[in-house]
């Protein structure tokens, strides 16, 4: 495997936006998308891969606009029975979701790593560009609240995020081996430009910089890395960000996800919202863009990869 | 639980058919069927019970009728998903028939038998009558070939029955604990009847006659142990059974069924069409009812039903 010119880190779906912007500017063996698995659970007996999955059905053209989560093209046979039959349905799996789901648990049971499944995945579903988890090893996040710690998805899916959070473990994390595909990407020359995705800095980002080593070869890298905002005029385009920001006591702003990033990335791209802060972003320590951040479009997650891949030419 | 009236012991098609016949007429509760276990496996990571499902969903009403397996309001998205991941699709699954593997297989990890898990979910699709298998033990049945051993279900459905059989092996049946509906059944004053099903003797049978003590209680049972044939005209209705006679070196006819239950049953159960073989069953040592054992309709069902309950209090 070449090292690839652009690493992207990513959590869900504005991860996976934006991934598929930089797919589509560059040639797609250029593109090494590494994504959380702090959200992974098993459930129903099954491997649930929440973030590689959605950043795969974004990347192959079969995720669901509108649910923003699992694929299109879906039916709901398997998720009604489960519940006729007293199961539990709090978490909905789609029918051909689900196919993911068992072939994956099935090869993870024959041996096989959650590295070579998702990369036979993608390629099976016609993905040139190369889809890693941050590792093979379990890390598993669990956010803690006033009343007690919840494991990720009872937090995030099965409470709907309700339960104020007062801050994060990433079980395993401390011991867990970074995936070789992101550590392959980091070693040597490196890649030529790291993106941390806008994705959640907390529970999308955070998992993947615990992991032993990866921040200090972040840090250590001749690549610019850099971070584009998930929050947008005090507001995250979706999911519990802002209100992650604000129950932690910080600003529910972009400055201060820069500062959560504050010596791991050289530049930081904030929205034209977010123009205000540009100098406030600078005085940290790193180079500012400001563009549109907002991908509604096919043609913003473009805009902004292409965007992005020029900052960091400028970095570089 | 009291002793049932009728225990049936079961395995997938045929004996469905008749089970839903005495379903119809008796009281329910008075209605146990035991189904056999030794053609269930391991597949994609789930625990599949072919013969529990068959009469499962044949006792539900959610049968398949085309089929002879599933369920009839199926829908196939998951299946074909595996098989566009490229994982094994010689089994077909359907999306509603996937959630029972499901949640069965969870609940079986979370510690759950599966006699209790049987049990709900016969609950929780309405039926009235209790089923059970032949035991919570694993028992694998094992097809011997010239080409060496098959795992039933990959000599059943994969190689669809092609391959010559030579003998058979349970694997696991020496030590299996019979399940406790069967032998509580079978105690103290013990069922008011017996009735084998037209069921295939040697795979789907013989597994629950060679687990620990059962042939030893039916023997000694004071209820009267009444068989109907599965060879109607030395066809069998469905399924291998007249293949494997052949195969085995025996006659494909309802009398060499009627010679492998040789001392187990006390009635056997011919077809009109084979009613020329009546005073040789009878020489066997067991009395013979004559009737229409080929059940097209429902009304076919619960008249054989009705036919071989009378004959037990015939026998009684």
């Amino acid at each position: 495997m070449s090292t690839p010119r652009c690493l992207a880190l990513s959590g869900g779906v504005g991860g996976a936006k934006l991934a598929l912007g930089l797919l589509h500017a560059m040639p797609p063996e250029d593109l090494l998308i590494v994504a959380n698995t702090g959200d992974d659970f098993d459930h129903l007996g099954l491997r649930i891969c929440p973030d590689i999955d959605t950043v795969t059905y974004t990347l192959s053209g079969l995720a669901n606009p509108t649910l923003g989560w699992g694929r299109g093209d879906e039916t709901w046979s398997f998720m009604e029975t489960v519940e006729s039959l007293g199961g539990e349905h709090w978490f909905r799996l789609g029918d051909r979701d689900l196919a993911l789901h068992v072939e994956r648990t099935r090869r993870l049971g024959d041996g096989q790593s959650l590295s070579a499944i998702t990369a036979e995945v993608a390629k099976r579903l016609g993905i040139a560009a190369r889809i890693a988890p941050m590792s093979d090893d379990p890390v598993r996040t669990i956010v803690e609240t006033p009343d007690g710690p919840l494991a990720f998805q009872h937090y995030f899916v099965r409470e709907q995020c309700r339960p104020t959070v007062t801050g994060f473990r990433f079980e395993g994390a401390e011991i867990a081996t970074p995936g070789s595909a992101l550590t392959n990407a980091l070693a040597g020359e490196g890649p030529g430009m790291v993106v941390i995705c806008p994705s959640n800095p907390f529970i999308s980002i955070d998992p993947i910089l615990t992991l032993p080593g990866v921040r200090d070869m972040l840090v250590r890298s001749a690549a610019p890395v850099i971070a584009v905002s998930p929050i947008v005029g005090g507001q995250a385009i979706k999911g519990p960000t802002a209100k992650m920001l604000s129950e932690l006591g910080l600003p529910s702003t972009a400055l201060a996800v820069a500062e959560h990033y504050q010596g791991v990335v050289d530049g930081f791209v904030l929205d034209r919202a977010d123009s205000d802060a540009e100098d406030a972003v600078r005085e940290l320590g790193c180079e500012v863009l400001v563009t549109n951040t907002v991908m509604k479009s096919l043609q913003d997650r473009v805009s902004l990869a292409r965007d992005v891949i020029a900052f960091s030419a400028r970095l570089s």
